[in-house]
């Protein structure tokens, strides 16, 4: 016998119809015998119909009171989904945030789940019952209803997988899985069927939204087996689990691309010791990721340029602290919003050279400028022009054998 | 300083707007000084979007499944209030059944309040925080979600003023409080001021919904002084105390009428001792209501007809208890639904001769047929065709000096 987690998301249970197919597919894993413990979210919409509600009293909503709307969506589900198994003959209950309880520990809506009461739905999953329980809250330690952040029912799926001991842990979204590319502009993309925590994490930050970050990050942790999977179709969908478990026949699992960053380059500035720190310290304070820099050579030895890149919505508030920092002096803030991100992942890069070097011709071959360079273990990325991007994601997924 | 139960209906909550709207009425009634917990219910429409939702899965949807499903509309408004209230600089913070606790018995969606656990609000309200509650609901004394039935707000108001000892219960509603008629059909209607819990008691049953008549009796049975009144004019409403309180000038306070009933004739059942228990006993058994009785007299003391009144929507069950009834023998079962019921209500009735009298020569003047009569200490009804409904409400209503 064995004990799952399943998680379903906001399209997953976004109308009855659906949420009476996904208590169908319930019923199925529950008639193999397994054990299961069921995450839901809000039904698609109604977690944003509740924010334009709070919003158009306060775009400053108190956020104690703003989780006690929010955490009424998945509320709904739990209700509605242990409803449709029920009418199905199977035996099943909802559990909410203070009936489990599921502790948090954090602000609201940006907890943490610490703790989970196991006992009393070990003791239903023992008797064949299957427990349905609120993804995205928990409730504080004093007692207050409180959230974990948008997305958050994949990090209480994985939570719930780890405190109760489960086997595995499926989330079932509206994609079959997790693509080589993007499959809606790269066609021969396709699905991959294994893969580690540490690519899925490159790729999902990368703009494969196939699940939250800090869920895999979690599940990396605690070494929890994942599968991401459609609640649509019958097929199997991609695997996530740590490295020594796959065999890499290819140095290139998959190819990202994100257009959210800016380049912002900082023209003449003294090229002494200590500047970059002076630049990058007060962006760091507040908050704002920077991702690749390059400090180009000085050709005076007095002055040189800074060119860094950071996610588009921080773009204003860098400029603004730029300008209010008092120890640099510069010429000009140059900004330039029409690049994008195109990053080769694999685990098995590390192990085969030579990958830079095709990389890097490739995009030369497709006359593609590269305009910054970043890499780690399992992942090389470089800036380029934002209309270039679909050819150089194109080449590098044919190049890399993916198509 | 005086401690307060304020109750907020549905429409009073309905939009954003409204929710705003009535955070300005809280918050002016707590700059004078009151100890305020506000008891709110969904917004209207919410709870029938719910049970549709459930219906579609099943029309015998798991009922602790709906309590957890209904449940979340209240919950919904407690944060939107509170959100709206403290955007006016007004120390306020919901509470959801489980944190109060509100404790319940019974079965689900048909709980009662048994008890609260008042220490840590009161301390709230001492420091001059506003309690935002849910009404509708509780928690079992097993931890599940519970509802007290629809409408069930004005009862957890009632209920939170006798636990929590407060001095007033005000319910908020979208009328201006308790009318001597219909003002919607008889325009020369006028609101009362004051009336006794009793007489609430008739004229709510009779077909004034402005209060959940459970509600009224708990009230009466803790003598909790009650206002009914509008949320969307200034207006003083109607109070509603124990008669004591109240000075009668008029024998009638008001002149209600409902198309609820329908009227059962038995056509040529034996004449014998015990058959009245013989046909009420099975019935009464199933919970059907049987309100005005008349035997006829016999012609030829053998066989007799037997008319009755019960709800419309027990009719068929009422058919078909009466069909299979092995202890009756009768001729035929004729039915009519054209009826109506109309009442006289007064507390003063008791002290003024010749009521009756006057309510029957009105009828009369007006040629309208009396089909059946039934009597309490401050109600006087009588059944007529449905379709001198509103000419017999408004010669009652003028006779009686209510215009």
């Amino acid at each position: 016998m064995v004990k799952k987690v399943l998680k379903f998301g906001g399209t997953s249970v976004g109308t009855i119809e659906r949420i009476q197919h996904v208590a169908n597919i319930i019923k199925k894993e529950h008639q193999s015998g397994n054990k299961l413990i069921v995450v839901v979210s809000a039904m698609a919409g109604k977690t944003n119909e509740l924010i334009k509600l709070a919003n158009d009293i306060s775009e400053e909503f108190d956020s104690r009171e703003l989780d006690v709307l929010l955490t009424s969506g998945e509320q709904v589900t739990c209700a509605l989904l242990s409803g449709a198994l029920i009418k199905l003959n199977v035996k099943a209950k909802s559990w909410l945030n203070w009936q489990i309880p599921i502790l948090t520990d954090g602000d609201h809506t940006n907890s943490r789940i610490i703790n989970m009461h196991v006992e009393t739905i070990n003791k239903y999953l023992d008797e064949k019952g299957i427990a349905i329980i609120p993804g995205f809250q928990g409730i504080s330690k004093n007692g207050d209803v409180t959230s974990i952040g948008r997305g958050g029912s994949d990090a209480t799926a994985v939570a719930t997988a780890k405190l109760f001991s489960a086997d595995f842990c499926e989330i079932y979204t509206d994609v079959d899985g997790v693509f080589s590319t993007d499959p809606n502009k790269i066609p021969v993309a396709k699905k991959i069927e294994k893969i580690s925590y540490d690519e899925m994490l490159e790729l999902s930050s990368l703009g494969a939204k196939v699940m939250q970050p800090s869920a895999v990050q979690t599940a990396m942790m605690y070494d929890i087996p994942l599968e991401v999977r459609s609640t649509f179709t019958d097929r199997k969908g991609t695997k996530i689990f740590s490295q020594e478990n796959i065999d890499y026949s290819k140095s290139v699992t998959g190819v990202a691309y994100s257009r959210d960053d800016s380049k912002i380059t900082i023209i003449g500035v003294a090229d002494k010791p200590g500047i970059a720190a002076n630049i990058f310290e007060p962006l760091s304070k507040a908050q704002i990721n920077v991702d690749m820099v390059i400090q180009n050579i000085s050709s005076d030895h007095k002055t040189t340029d800074i060119t860094f890149t950071v996610k588009r919505d921080d773009v204003s508030k860098t400029k603004q602290i730029l300008k209010t920092n008092s120890k640099i002096n510069y010429k000009q803030i140059v900004q330039n919003e029409k690049v994008a991100k195109v990053s080769i992942v694999g685990a098995g890069m590390v192990s085969t050279p030579g990958v830079t070097y095709k990389m890097f011709r490739a995009l030369s071959d497709e006359l593609i400028n590269i305009l910054a360079i970043s890499t780690s273990e399992i992942k090389l990325s470089v800036l380029i022009d934002e209309e270039n991007t679909l050819k150089a994601v194109k080449k590098l997924h044919t190049i890399f054998d993916l198509d």
